[in-house]
């Protein structure tokens, strides 16, 4: 087999068998395969498309490229879940000691923020000396005696997709499904949980814009997941607006512990209680007529929140986060009267970024204290002289950037009716 | 700009303007733009095309990304002819002398062979001490002073098409008429003659294999041409079998040597005539009805033969060719009756390189006597027993490699009515 033999087969719009798409694999993490011949290829792929075969394939290889987790010693159902990232998007930090709270194992691992998303370790890392880096006989261990743990990443399971992440980052070829869904899925099944949940969001500060391309890619992964026998189900959720109201690492991680204690944001609350409902379902252990019910009462008698402060001292973190006195709090107000209509959240992410709560590039050292306060939401009334945002910064704000931050609310004098926090469970 | 935006560009379908095209092709030269990123870009605009506009944009960033020559002093109608390559093809030994006894002025860069197809500057090569390399001066010297030169491609000109060539060659984005077209005539128009004739060869030794795609090639070609203001002619002919009958170094040296005394193969005859006719046709030095005629009589009274010597002593060579007594001459046989039908032309082009008259990859040392002689060539006649094939060898053939070569030449009893020599000009 040859790789420019296999570029060319793609780039002439043929199925590849799963042969050739593991001998790309295996080739391009021993670096037989260039960097200059995995871009090719993968646009070729990107272009012309994976079909439902290729992309179970791509993802078995990504899997066999590194570690799978041996789960037989975890005691119970094990769960895991996932979200395609977006602005405020705390729900990690809400959803995994909620669902350990009700008798499920959650192993779940996370990645850093880059580009105007954020991710969920770096939240945790505003706790002070919270380890996000625990080996994997320490955090089975630990799911096994609190039942769950928020761990980083590991390097080892699916080895290939760190390599093709970079490489699809720098060459153009980021957002397609198949790439995609390979890239997410590999990732969770090398976990080898039981169930999987998908909290795959739509909107202008997600990846997917529209609602029909992530039904598509949702589909694509719950089929995925089921080749390898997983029960894999998805919630689409809106990332029309940030989720909750804050945005920021430390921020999020205090509008987590308010959610746990039942006084967070209703969309954020709904989020979880509906990913938790669709994992829970599936385990068979509960009513489901009463299912939404007993999930919605641990976030209200802090059994939720009782397990999240066990999961943060057991991975070493030092609870309430410190008071950050050198932050300087700007509010934004409107300057008209009407309903909030829209919201740039796109650029909400990336003005997270410009105040340094968030990454440029992959090595930048970011401020875990700055952020935002999103005061009101679609289809909230707003007068002149309301405050819409509440920006906490190390410097003063110029008058552009507060400009620029108003203008990413559009108000109308109409509600916004094609709002919805959640789209569709599949 | 960023070429990320760029690539993207390019893969949604999008056309590429020139400062894009430029930035592209400055960036990658200058190494901001890395290999993995260009072969990304390469593999969407294989796909995805490139329109008329954008190839030309190509070409021009491509010429401006090295050196023009400034031809002001040289004192005459200056001309250029290109192959698109192919088995055989000794076109430019014969054609570069024919056309500078003819009163114009050719300037020949040409390069070496890889894969299945020769080079002319390897058949030079195998003419003792016969220099390839000149400095600008020097070959700019002797086309005043003797009408021709055959020299090196020189590194200077169109500098990003050797790097591109390269990355092509090992992403699988070689096949593109908008690259090829790029490629070829930003060498050309960095020439800067008057005249260009472009020989393009199609058939299952050559690049293109059909006729629909050489002439839309072709006519590619010619249009960018024309933007440059440079006057520019196709001549469409056939690589279904060899040039000529000699394939070998030189084996097709001598073969060259005997057309420019009147003794050389008929369809390679024709094929310079039509070439050079094309050409002169454009000067308006010669009254055009008697034109073939003209050209034909300098192939028969020595007056080509003596340039190509005048040429040869010019740039230190030494003829005749030594006689290398080490070769092992074997005959391929047919074991059957009837016309020769077919040629598998690329097979031959290979099997040289098996026998060591050519290059698997770009620093192989090549042995320039060995070669074979094509006995029978399409529509010829042949009985059990006739020899078909002549091979020059430095070691015994396996009986494979025999075996192999007869299956080359397919036999049937009707003779094969669509060759032509020449199928189309342009």
């Amino acid at each position: 087999m040859n790789i420019v033999d296999i570029i060319i087969k793609k780039r002439n719009k043929k199925e590849l068998n799963e042969e050739e798409i593991k001998y790309f694999i295996k080739g391009y993490c021993n670096e037989e395969i260039k960097d200059y011949q995995a871009s090719s290829f993968l646009m070729a792929c990107f272009i012309n498309g994976l079909n439902d075969d290729e992309t179970y394939y791509l993802t078995k290889a990504i899997i066999e490229s590194g570690e799978t987790l041996n789960l037989e010693d975890i005691d119970g159902i094990t769960v895991d879940k996932h979200s395609t990232g977006g602005v405020g998007d705390k729900t990690s930090l809400v959803l995994v000691p909620l669902l350990a709270s009700l008798d499920v194992k959650v192993l779940k691992m996370s990645g850093r923020g880059l580009g105007h998303t954020g991710g969920t370790i770096d939240k945790l890392d505003s706790i002070p000396e919270f380890k996000t880096e625990l080996k994997k006989e320490q955090f089975l261990k630990q799911v096994n005696e609190i039942g769950c743990c928020l761990v980083s990443q590991s390097k080892e399971i699916a080895l290939a997709d760190k390599k093709l992440y970079a490489l699809r980052d720098v060459t153009g070829t980021i957002d397609n499904i198949s790439l995609i869904a390979s890239s997410i899925m590999s990732k969770k099944i090398a976990l080898n949980t039981d169930i999987i949940c998908l909290d795959v969001k739509v909107g202008n500060g997600a990846f997917f814009k529209d609602l029909k391309t992530a039904i598509k890619a949702s589909e694509l992964m719950i089929k995925i997941g089921n080749r390898f026998n997983k029960k894999v189900s998805a919630v689409i959720s809106s990332m029309d607006q940030p989720l909750g109201n804050a945005i920021g690492n430390s921020l999020e991680v205090n509008e987590a512990i308010d959610t746990l204690r039942g006084n967070g944001p209703k969309d954020l609350e709904e989020t979880c209680i509906e990913l938790a409902y669709q994992i829970l379902k599936q385990t068979n252990k509960y009513d489901i007529k009463n299912l939404k019910e007993i999930i919605k009462t641990n976030l209200h008698n802090n059994k939720a929140y009782n397990k999240f402060i066990e999961l943060v001292e057991h991975q070493n973190g030092k609870l309430p986060l410190p008071i950050n006195k050198n932050l300087i709090k700007t509010n934004i107000t409107s300057n008209t009267e009407g309903y909030i209509y829209q919201i740039n959240t796109y650029e909400l992410g990336k003005a997270l970024v410009e105040l340094g709560g968030g990454r440029k590039y992959k090595e930048q050292e970011i401020n875990y204290d700055v952020g935002m306060i999103v005061k009101l939401k679609i289809n909230d009334y707003v007068k002149k002289g309301d405050t819409i945002l509440e920006v906490y910064s190390t410097s003063p704000l110029s008058k552009d950037f507060k400009n620029n931050l108003l203008s990413l609310f559009t108000i109308k004098n109409t509600k916004n009716h094609k709002l919805k926090n959640i789209y569709k469970v599949l």
